[in-house]
């Protein structure tokens, strides 16, 4: 239940290993991988961008900046490709850092994740968002005592997992919990929706009574508004996730998480100067893996390349004719290819068109050279022009 | 005077430090970041990308391929971050794997480096491209032991560093050639030209006696003949450097090579198969160097952001009317940004376009709203049109 920001997490490829040491993964730690030391460097593999990206604002002393970074990090874990886990996988992160008014930058951040999960035509997907805030209010009027907050909220996020009846009787057997006090968060914890559930928990007798949790629900449902002007509707799951998660039918589980983290510069900081921070990450290989087994499911054939044409010929010693017409090709930003052979036959060059699906071969031949034109072929339908 | 993507070069990330101890990366090696060992993996950070592309080639059994990799590599040497030179830092390689007709795809490699150098407007360059063969050649003709070729040549690379009298002193002193034979290799390495200059060397009585200077003075030639075909004439440093190398007034050194390696693969196959490669590598961080300098000595400012346009409002609650247009810009692809405060004042606003370079603001107030208009404002020209 450590929020995914601050708990996981790791140092910059090349970074220093301290920071690894430090606390801001967590328990996570385990998955880093860490480097030989060669000459007094104590070194590790970034473990995520999320860290890099504090230690750079506060190295800096930045207090204000938005960025993306795609690039790889490294985990120690078990993979499993055919999930999309691995070893060594590319993150796509966006963060907006700065001190600013409530709620404006993480509604840009869930915009973006709408974004990108709707252009990729990832079918339906669900994002799920809660404040850290209300969950602590449900636990306090559910009669939690403070000391446990914790590790019930551990317990809480096994609803993605497991059913409720197991979630309750590990917080009453486990966690020492109270039979009346784990039906009162089952209550809460089931409940899902959007503004309307935000609405009516801001009117609960008990709930509106608890300081934080008002606050909380306060923001969300400036949240929730903000959503709706950027045009994103729809429910979402309250009260289980600290982060924004979305989730998709295929068994990758979440392809994206995100969350505030306004702790994390202050850590770099020798003067523990906060900056406020909230972002997204993306996880690529999880989506391809979703889009990978779509495509095959349909059998629709993916192309490997997107050459537009192939320049051939079809008699001997026409080498330096394919040379210069595909270089005007090139020049003019038309992608293009040719066979690495002097004479290639007519009918292998045709060949490859249809093996690697180039949909189009200019064909010069003598009688096009005298002619000053080329003959474009159609592979598909054997149509042909001179042009 | 090991071919440079021989002898220097490591392991992919993650993959098995047996690759860099078996002799692929010759003494560079020490340059490896090795991994610790993390449960029974030994594992090392990737040097390049060549070795890596081979062994793909060989896992996969794969005799035939182009492809292009933009990604990080990693070396433990001493950072020089003004010219350019990090522990980690992007290649971009270019690389034509399989067994082909001589020279179309080095040709193609070729015009790749010219395309990329030209567009980036690097400002004057120079390739110089090297046969091995023709180096062996002359140092045949010129009555050097066969025993001594790999130490002769690794002396004549140093021509790029310092004048022909020192390399001539250390080829003497050293290396134990003879004064005579000196000389006459001094006659041959200080030839700088193009086509002209391999058909005089073609003529060379010596020369042309030497069966591997005569096959490499061939392959250049064609290589030639096909460059002009590709529209890239100019003259080209013959026997210096056993790659193609690219050359730039400002002090980084080349900014990109590349060459044949043509046993690579067979080295990863257990069958010791070959696949005849060539490649070029592009070193994005020595260019950044080259155009960050320009543009500092030129004054000219580079924006960090290509943001076209600022959302901004010139009264208080209009929050909501800022997040409805930036949303409709961005869903049209158009580079939005907003301030992330509820009532900024318009000074402010206009402020950050000046900061940033944001050359437009949309504007909307109550006015504005009411008549159902935008207000678009140049930002250095101060005009405004509703529309």
């Amino acid at each position: 239940c450590v929020p995914r920001f601050w708990g996981p997490c790791a140092a910059s490829p090349l970074a220093s290993l301290q920071e690894t040491l430090t606390g801001k993964y967590g328990e996570d730690a385990k998955l880093i991988y860490e480097l030989q030391d060669q000459g007094g460097e104590l070194l590790a593999l970034r473990y995520d961008l999320t860290v890099p990206f504090a230690r750079y604002l506060a190295t800096n002393k930045i207090t204000n900046m938005k960025r993306y970074h795609v690039a790889k990090v490294y985990r120690r874990d078990n993979p499993a490709t055919t999930r999309g886990r691995y070893r060594e996988f590319y993150q796509c992160d966006f963060d907006i850092a700065g001190r600013f008014d409530p709620m404006i930058p993480d509604a840009e951040c869930l915009k973006i994740v709408h974004e990108v999960l709707s252009d990729l035509q990832l079918g339906d997907f669900l994002v799920k968002v809660n404040d850290r805030r209300v969950l602590n209010g449900v636990f306090a009027v559910c009669g939690v005592p403070e000391s446990k907050f914790l590790t019930a909220c551990s317990t809480v996020d096994k609803l993605d997992k497991m059913p409720w009846e197991e979630v309750r009787s590990e917080m009453v057997g486990e966690k020492g919990l109270s039979p009346e006090a784990a039906d009162r968060i089952g209550e809460y914890v089931q409940l899902h929706g959007g503004l309307d559930l935000i609405e009516r928990l801001l009117q609960d007798p008990k709930l509106s009574q608890n300081k934080l949790a008002k606050e909380g629900l306060g923001d969300m449902k400036l949240l929730f508004e903000y959503l709706t002007l950027f045009g994103i509707t729809g429910k979402a799951v309250l009260l289980q996730q600290e982060n924004a998660h979305v989730e998709e039918s295929v068994s990758v589980g979440s392809v994206a998480g995100g969350g505030r983290y306004d702790g994390l510069v202050g850590m770099f900081d020798p003067k523990g100067r906060k900056v406020p921070c909230v972002g997204v990450s993306i996880g690529i290989e999880r989506i391809f893996s979703i889009l990978e087994q779509r495509a095959k499911a349909s059998g629709e054939k993916v192309r490997a390349t997107e050459t537009e044409v192939l320049v051939a010929t079809p008699q001997k010693h026409l080498l330096a004719a394919r040379l210069k017409l595909i270089s005007e090709l090139w020049d003019a930003g038309i992608k293009a290819e040719m066979l690495y052979k002097k004479d290639p036959k007519l009918l292998k060059q045709l060949q490859y068109c249809e093996d690697t699906g180039i949909p189009l071969a200019a064909i010069v031949g003598e009688q096009e050279l005298t002619d000053g034109v080329v003959k474009l072929r159609d592979v598909a339908t054997r149509e042909e022009v001179r042009m």
